[in-house]
């Protein structure tokens, strides 16, 4: 079965008319057209994840719904905030915790955790909250080079409102991170990913946007796949026309909640928007919170459930992880419904604790629930 | 019974021959001669408690005892280290949780989130960590007005490894927090405060030390009472004789836990160092872990069990919450059972979570477990 370290299998795409030489799973023979070009080079495959997102520090606090309200904040969504208003509103909050956090960098760190080759892409400051940040990820092991910028805005900060439901709804200061651009990128690490994984809150800032693209070029020119993360509903709504031609024109693997999928295709319900986005990728996992996921395959589906593994505390990071699980089985080679269940367990991991870095052991807690 | 608010009356400490004009409790009757002069003045008292300590960012990590042999640290101990050695071990840890923290600055934070008249005065740097540990000080209601540093060591941090028994040893890089000197005082602050507050650990540093002293005396000339937290039985150790002589001639109410109590008079029970301790300050209460407390003044002795919240997850901040809960009630009068029974509870809550700062609402335990 899968190899956990130094797996030698390459994770070459096969071209739709040609049967993928690998040995199991649903890389064998891909049942939807690839939109995939042959691969133009074959580089040697010395990590299963790279990511590119904004690297930021979260700071954890615990509010009720009236202090949503009367800050015009749309409960579980994000927003986007500068300086002078991120500030503002941390004056007026009660005390915090800080954890590294950011929607990327907290799969990749997933990933290394579970025992996943993991690289992150993104950048800070050279101050103390970026310290904080690149000790975070390195110290989960995943490989995070990208240098600290010596000037301009600080590191990004996101102020995380846990409400009494569980639920977070989130207010960023993109910062340094935002200056993310092609020049920033190590398109040595992404050529050596199997996978190159994106965060869609990169399409907030024009830079970091082009620096994807560049990446995912390179990625797919090297012979890797692309997976995309929708982040949010807003984040959707914002940016709907660029991501629905990345879906169709770049991605292989598409995360997305019901929210998410919902706006990408302007559907009224779950069921259209799966419809919709079924066979326009080579994977889509949506997930559903309390419901569970649903990995869609072309024509195969996939209905997962849900781990209850504790009291529900605080649902961030949920997506990240879900994303984290399923990436770490897909690059092992792993059936899509095990994926699927990989992500599940880490994300009903991570909800039963505050903040979005798993505090217990993933690798303990696969192979517990999943052998 | 207590008044939480703008309760009116005075906290002047009787001296040992007059009986003391309040209304109810331990201090209408001070059973132990009084080392206090009599008051000078009789400032308006318009706080409760307020402390001086090290202003510290927690950087919270999760380490086994293997961790803890191999770089020499004394399980359950405070070591000091500088700058180099906080890095390096930083670079050797996994991911943390960062929360502010400072054992005297744990203390005010819980004594303004109980409702109760809170300052603090500790010195940080002008970066990102400071900014954080003013935001959560200021954010419990506690007042904070120290300055700044503009230049020179950057805030004091202190990394924390949790062990899988709960158990938490900390590495403490003082910076900015060991330049606090006299000059730094508020004293119009200190004036205000019906019990000054003091933590051990400001004689690892000299001019803490000496800010310290002038305080108490600036509080005892003003009709206070100075309370003191022993901290940790090796800066006991490193400091015994001064701490003895404090206890004899300059402190009223003393916190300790068994191995402090026990290394300050170099016992070898806690019955022969509680024996020892009686009559030397008006009141002494000693924690005992799970064995709860025991409050000795004068020839009286209150044996209050402990409160059992939850499963036991993280030790860090259990004293400092104690003498939260026990400051509260002694400054409202409450009896010293109750005292007791507050920190004893206000103890048993933040042993139930990761870090220092309690995330539930104390208001709403005492409301449900004392009525």
């Amino acid at each position: 079965m899968a190899n956990r370290r130094g797996h030698g299998h390459g994770f070459t795409p096969a071209p739709s008319d040609s049967p993928h030489p690998a040995e199991s799973g649903h890389r064998i023979e891909p049942v939807i057209p690839s939109p995939l070009p042959p691969p133009v080079t074959s580089s040697p495959k010395t990590l299963d994840v790279v990511g590119i997102g904004n690297a930021i520090v979260d700071v954890l606090v615990q509010a009720d719904d009236a202090f949503l309200s009367d800050h015009g904040l749309s409960k579980g969504s994000m927003a986007l905030v500068d300086e002078q208003q991120a500030d503002r509103l941390y004056a007026s909050v009660g005390p915090g915790l800080e954890t590294s956090g950011g929607s990327a960098a907290n799969t990749l760190a997933g990933i290394a955790q579970l025992g996943g080759r993991a690289g992150f892409i993104g950048r800070v400051r050279n101050d103390q909250l970026g310290a904080i940040f690149a000790h975070d990820i390195r110290s989960a092991g995943a490989r995070f080079d990208t240098p600290a910028a010596e000037s301009g805005p600080s590191t990004a900060r996101c102020l995380i409102l846990v409400t009494p439901d569980a639920q977070r709804t989130m207010c960023t200061y993109l910062g340094a991170s935002v200056g993310l651009d092609p020049a920033d990128l190590d398109l040595d690490l992404v050529r050596q990913a199997e996978v190159l994984y994106l965060e869609g809150y990169l399409w907030d800032s024009e830079e970091a946007k082009r620096a994807f693209l560049a990446a995912a070029e390179v990625v797919r020119a090297s012979g890797g796949q692309v997976a995309l993360s929708l982040s949010d509903g807003f984040c959707v709504d914002r940016h709907r026309a660029s991501f629905q031609e990345l879906v169709d024109g770049h991605v292989d693997v598409l995360f997305a909640n019901e929210s998410e999928i919902c706006s990408l295709y302007e559907a009224d319900s779950f069921e259209a928007a799966a419809d919709q986005v079924r066979g326009r990728c080579r994977v889509a996992a949506l997930t559903r919170s309390e419901l569970g996921s649903v990995v869609l395959s072309g024509e195969e589906t996939f209905v997962i459930p849900p781990y209850r593994l504790g009291a529900l505390v605080d649902t961030t990071g949920a997506g990240d992880l879900y994303a984290a699980g399923f990436l770490y089985g897909y690059t092992r080679g792993e059936s899509l419904e095990r994926c699927g269940r990989l992500g599940s367990l880490c994300a009903g991991q991570v909800v039963t604790q505050l903040g979005p870095r798993p505090q217990a052991s993933l690798p303990d807690l696969v192979a517990t629930h999943l052998g």
